[in-house]
């Protein structure tokens, strides 16, 4: 079976640059790249059934709903 | 008081493209550069309060532990 | 391009079996077998780009961090 | 069926102050005492269910996985 | 005080299978039945407030908001 | 560049009490007066970055629809 497509709006393709790996949760670094990361916390037993590595080509993603937006003033 | 920096390791900038305003929730498109976009939902009470409109610059900002990574194959 | 597999470690198939469509977010039920169903809200565009109806196969998906544990008692 | 305990590490009981209905989800401003709200969109359903109502007590929780953190500074 | 109803609509019953214990966060494995089983990743302070152990019996709830929604192609 | 305004409707001043260091997560209790606290869960290079440390100011937030609201009965 193969998700075809997710209602995810928001869906970065990306390169793992590094992960931090912890005992029960990892912090995942992906590259999606200009210069801009996403970083994710996943648990570290998903980390290794999708046997992400440095290098590896992900998608990150989230909803829309788990977004917040502030207004800013220049430094 | 001013926000000076906040955990949310996931912050882009970027502008309102288009808000599709609903009765208690809002979608919030940004336009953060690269072709790419964010979508938000979030209250149209902070839409107003925000005063967002398109052409507003925000900052786009999610925690590491609502972003999922998923593997994918070349279509 | 096809996602082939995602963190997510609960995921579960099912068919649409109503969908309560709103202005911006819409409710959809999805029939998971034996009697249990999940609800998802997800935007009204996700909802039109997915094609989604009632009938439709789906799987609904969240991560591990978003669901919390409780104790109960007998009624 | 009766839930003893929940996992959510914050709980705060209060009291419905304003519900702002919607088509789908509503918003619900939860008085917590000493000047404090709390604001909650559920879906709409819920608040039908739970007979939710301005004066109805209620507890409003959330995981700590969901709390982001902030520095700021003196207006 | 005891939790009567809560709004999150999807809710299951079932017993702890597994936990992995790590220093800040613990994974729990929730048989809910019918060979499906729900992932929950909480403190590690609330699996020793609520007493969670292999055997113990859970409600493992989340909001209708989290929950993404995927088609699929058969395998 | 400086944060003005969060849509996040939920934000509470408060004072660091204990910091539970964890390998890639940390949990964060957070005063936030007449005897109420918030537990916020964030990743460790959060609080390194933020340089929180009990006695530290910050401001908790979260979104509306991180919110659940139960309904109880007396105990």
């Amino acid at each position: 079976m193969t998700i075809k497509a997710i209602n995810a709006r928001n869906q970065f393709q990306g390169i793992v640059k590094h992960i931090k790996r912890g005992d029960v949760v990892s912090e995942v670094e992906v590259d999606i790249g200009h210069q801009a990361r996403i970083t994710s916390i996943v648990s570290t037993t998903s980390v290794d059934e999708l046997g992400l590595k440095p290098g590896s080509s992900v998608i990150a993603l989230f909803k829309s709903t788990e977004v917040a937006l502030a207004s800013f003033a220049p430094a």
